[in-house]
Order: structure tokens, then sequence, then C-alpha cells
């Protein structure tokens, strides 16, 4: 199961992604037990841990360009005796280039280089793949969204979170306000099926999304 | 018009109701010129000041236990010019004894005696009055609906607000989140117009909450 | 005082905006008695209506593309007894050129025009004046939040407005989501003392958002 | 993994847990893979489902009063091959005492009688057992809070878990909001550690939750 508590990761002053923002990306990304899954901007590592915890049979490649952040990676690696991953700490999309195919992609930053790291993990992502991305600023999430209206071999969705967590005061329980996370999801479709679009009325129904997108264009 | 933005307040440490849910407790209050209103738990003065400011030929009742708000209160009053107004060193209900019949309760602090101060609030109200409360527990917002519920004279409705402020990083937008606070509003109807309900059926479209009340207990 | 009910304006199919947004709208707006205003997007006209309420001496100008709208706030317009008010069957930023200097711009629907919008407005718009705007799609905020980043004679913030309604049932209250809002406030700094900047340190603190603008340029 | 889509389940007019709290729901509930779980009021199945395909090793007691419902969950189990499942068609309180010793119970509904399910469900629950409820009104998040304050061999937390899913329209994106769920998730901890605690102040650190409702008592 997901959902480590947030206090069980050693963390310092490195922003973590929320334990209910984690849940829910790693929910999205669909992890199977032999993916190969690149965790872009790992921070803490909550998210590779938990990843590579699910996908035992697979690998886990967490590029962190802060050396600080790295250091608490590997630190929570060796407590939740994580050996299926690979750190590597470069400012994406550096080292992007350096993994292998994947499953699985989550971008919890970006450092202003999205379209850039999406490009790179285009790259390397399996059709039927997924993205699953974090964001906090809405000049972020509207140049992802933008990326993928302009990608029709991806389907995306997206949602905005936003956590209260009850603080226990004796009698009563006040509700605190976690920052909002807006939690974009893409799957790459297959484009060979694509070229069978032939009977354009069928293919309306099944696959409106690529439809609509080309109708745009 | 209503909104001084909560930096224009002198604050100190003593917690202020937020500019937005200053707003809309303000509009809910719906405050006349001539308006006498009660502010109970008044923090820094902030909703005693802008409901001051509205109410120019009416006065404000500003109760307040901590004397360091009390200060405050002062303070503000005086950077606003605002004299129409009464600050109560008390802690309510103590202290409601003490005030005229009034048009208008704000109810921002009630700690632990809610049932005490509605009632205290109720034997000054005039009827048509408004009584506007701020809840930021659980306990105390479902204490005031049950309240409401057991006073059929009240109509009452109830929003949950929550605010997000974009907080300007250069290109970026960034999302940061307040603490969300639940606003009850409260009317008290004429009880004299309920013995005259001869009419059923005419009565029911006019007085549905009054009568559900009724059919409920 | 503002917030007047959303059931006490005749509506029809139009989309409305909801009266917690509407308070929060018009309060950012701080419309004065003879300001002169307009509404782009007026949809039922429930912002013309209540700035015009305030606005007593002043008038108000609202622009609407959709003639059923445009029906619907003759038809408030009546309702409220509301003579200050001209009524432009146009689509923005068409019509805005029929306008007298303004003192408010309210903006709440721009139909994929917004930058258009806010070159007219930004014409009619005296020094000192507000433009407020409300979003309901990441895109259209996304570009509000631009088109001010490079106009730096205007200083902005932005919220996210989400409210929940508590439906009252019996001895239950459900909270009812109702759609969340973006709300951006502009305000048009004096560009004349924008040439006066000789003491950079000294203007840094006094302006630090044109400075940092600059800045980044 | 978690988080089968809304529209993969069969539905009906019977309202279902939305994804994104059904995710949460689930991962607060810790699921082994030889879990017993109770699903009380469990709607369409959706949860029921999910907990099922987890807990292969397990078994799922489905209590809904619906007889609708009832065929739902069955069609849902057909749909998803799940087999460790008994479906019980009455309404909680009735019915758990059918149940033997389990490890989770998940609460989506309890029809006014919370308090009466959560002393049933106590009575099955193995020590280390996780109870996670969902609510939507006031006064039953309220009860609950109360009962685990109340009831100091369990541990609790709450969150209120607010969604607004991107509606993608071409080129925008629309937020929609979904009605906000609190999730109160507790924990049911060894009652025998606390006939231990001789040393106060070893003991203060280690369980502060117990010593200080011990304390308010």
């Amino acid at each position: 199961m997901i959902g480590i508590d947030d206090e069980d990761f050693v963390r310092g002053k490195v922003p973590m992604t929320k334990r209910e923002i984690r849940i829910l990306t790693l929910a999205n990304a669909n992890i199977g037990v032999n993916d190969y899954i690149v965790d872009v901007g790992a921070g803490t590592g909550s998210i590779s841990i938990e990843a590579a915890l699910i996908a035992t049979g697979g690998h886990i490649f967490a590029l962190e360009r802060n050396s600080d952040a790295i250091h608490l990676i590997k630190q929570n690696a060796e407590r939740f005796s994580v050996k299926n991953i690979s750190i590597i700490n470069a400012e994406a999309p550096d080292g992007l280039h350096l993994i292998p195919r994947i499953d699985v992609a989550i971008i919890g930053g970006s450092g202003g280089f999205l379209q850039e790291i999406l490009q790179a993990i285009d790259a390397k992502l399996k059709t039927g793949g997924r993205i699953v991305m974090n964001f906090i600023t809405v000049q972020s999430l509207a140049m992802c969204l933008n990326w993928f209206k302009n990608h029709t071999d991806y389907k995306y969705s997206a949602i905005q979170v936003q956590i209260n967590r009850l603080k226990n005061l004796g009698f009563y329980d006040m509700a605190e306000a976690i920052n909002p996370v807006h939690i974009v999801t893409a799957k790459k479709i297959c484009q060979c099926q694509m070229s069978n679009l032939v009977n354009f009325s069928d293919a309306k129904s099944k696959f409106t999304h690529i439809i609509r997108s080309f109708v745009q264009d």
C-alpha cells in the first residue's frame, strides 16, 4: 500500500510532497511491479521511495539538482531499505538522456525547463506509459496543459487538490490548509493505432480526444 | 466600500480576520447607516472598524477579553478616525448585558461559550436583525448550526470559504492557502408573524424553513 | 451594502456570478459614489446592478454580446430601479471605444479576446483606476497574469475563491461546492511618478513591484 | 495499484465515492493482502471492489441497505472478477454481528446510526485495526470526532479533501468542483499497553494522545 506518513521521512529543509498529494500522484502513475520510473525533481525522495517499494522488480531513477536533497534521498532510501533506485545529481533535462526506456515519469519540480523536460521524457517513455506532474504555479500548469494539447499522442486529465488537515486542539478540531496542488496525468496512446482510423464516425466515439485535437489544428 | 487591506491595520500577535473573510462577513451583516452593532471577540478590531465606517450614524460595541488586543483596537480606531465605537474589555457573554438593543451581532470568537453568547445576543437583537459568525473548528460550527435548528425564529445559511492567494514570484504566481473559515449568517424573523400562519399552504411557500422545522419537531 | 441574493435577480439560462464572488469582486473594485464603470461580459447584469447602486452619482456601461442576456440586464435594472446604466449589445473589445474615461472596469467574461479587451480598457482607464477580473479557466488566468507582468504601470494581486454552501437537510447540513473562481485585481499606478525614480534604493522600498519588473526585463 | 476510473464501475443512480476520495480512503485503510474488511454503506461497491483486489487473501463484507445498490455491487464484483466478497443487504449496525473479526472498517454512509455502527465495529476490530470514514455533513463529522475523543484506545486524524477537476474545453481547461469530503482515519491502539503505563513521563512521549485524553477527562 501507499501513503507513508510525512514524518517517517528524513526531511531537512527541502520541501516535500505532502502525503495526500503523494498518494494521488502515485495512484495516477498506476505503477506496475516491473516498471521503470523516473522521478524528476525528487526532492526528499518521498515519491521515489514509495514508487520503489511498489516496483520491486523495476527501477527508479531519481533526478535532483540540489545536493542537500541528494543526501536526503540517500538517507530515505536506506531508512526504507530501497535498493532499486539510482540517484542522479543533475538538473533536468540534463541527466534524462542517461536513463533507459521508462514506463512512468513523475515530475515534482521542473525549475523553469518544463518543455525541455517533457520532450526528453517523451523520447524515453514507452507507449502506454504515464507522466504525472505536480504544479504549484499557474504558469507551469498552463504551460503543461498547452504542451499536451499540442501532443495528441497523449491523453491527459488534471485536477486541483486542496487538503485541510484537522488539527486536534483538545475538545476542538481546527482546519489547517495545505497549499493547493494541481496534478496533471498524461498517458501515451499507441500512435500506430492512429493510422488505422479509417472509419471516422466509429473512431470519433472511441478516440474523441484525438479527433478533437485534429479538428482544432 | 468595504475591504481595507490586512496590512493597513495595526496587528501585533493577535490573529486577524483575513480581508476576504472580513468582506463576506460584513456583506452578510448587511449593515445600515444607523445600525447598532456588537462585535464579539473583536481581536484587532478590523471588523469593528469597517463596521463603524459604514454605520456612521450608529454605534459599534467591540467586546474582547485579551487586553493586548484591546490596545490594538484602540490604535486601529485612532488610525481610521473611528469615534462611534465603545471598546469593552470582557469575555462574552459577560459584557453583553451592558449594550443596548442591536441590529447586528458579529461573532469572530466565542471562546467555548457560544450557546451562552447566542442567548445573550438573542435577548438584545431586534426583529429583522442579523448575526454573522466565523468558525474555524468543526465543533463550534456544529454547535452553532444546532442552536439555530432549535431556534426557528431565525433563518440561517452557512458557507465555507477557502481562499488561496497567488504569491508573485517573478515570472510565476504560486497559490498559497489561507485556513478555511465557515461563515454562518442568521436573520431574526418576526415572531408575531408566526402566530398568523392560518393558511398553511400559502404560508408553506413563504416560510418553508419555519414550517419544516415545525414538522420535524 | 453589497451582496444581493442570487435568487433576487431575474436569471433565465445565462450563467450568473455567484453572490460570494460578486461581493469580493465589488469590494476589490473599491467603487466610489461618482465612479464611471464598465462591466465587460455583464451576463445577467448582477454585477452592473450592484455597482450602479453604489455609484449613484456615476454611470455603468454594461457590455454583453448575448441578446438573451441583454434582455435580462434590462429586466434586472428595472427590478432594482437602476437608471444610471447604459446597456451595450456588443462583443468586447467592440463597443469599448464608445465609452468615456472610466474609474473601474470589471471583466466577467472575455470570450477569447482578453488581451484586446485589456488594451482597450487601458486606453480608457484613469490613473488610480481598478480592473477586477473573474476567471474560470487556467488559460485566461495565465494570460491575464502575463499581461500585467508586462504592464508595470499596474500593480496586481490575485486570489482563488472556493465556496462550499451548506445545504440544510433537516438535522444535517451538507457541503455543496461551487466552482472555484480566480479574481485578479489590478490598480493603475501613476506613470508620471515612474520618471521621478532618481533615488533607486529609496524607490526600491516604495515601488518594489515596478523595480523588480524592470530588472527582470 | 488503486484508483479505478469512476466510469469503469456500473453506477445507476446510486451516489458513488469519487475516485480521488476512494484512493485516499483506501490508502488510509492501509489494507494488507490477508485483511478482513467491512465496508459499511457500500453504495455501488467501488470501495469494496478495490479493497477486494488488494486483500486477495482476505475477505470483504459489503453492507448496504438499498437493494438497488446491492444489485450494482454484484454487477461490479462480476465485472472485476472479485470473488472474496460477501454482500449483505442490511442497514448497519444490523448485519455487523454477522461478520468475523476484522482488520479494517470503511464507513461510506452511516444513515444516522454512526455511534451504534462505531460501537458494533469496535467489538469486531482487532487491535492495530483501522477505521476510515467519509463524511459529507458537519453533524456526522462532529459526532465522529466526538466518539474518538471519548475512545482513547484509538488514535485518529482527519482531513478535508476538495477536488476540482479541470474540464477540457478545446483551448481552455475549466475548473469544476466536486463536493468536499472529510476523511477521518482511526487506528485501534493496543489496550493492554495502557495498563503498563507505570512511568508517566516515559509514557507521555510515546502515547501523548492517550495521556492527553486522560488528563482532559
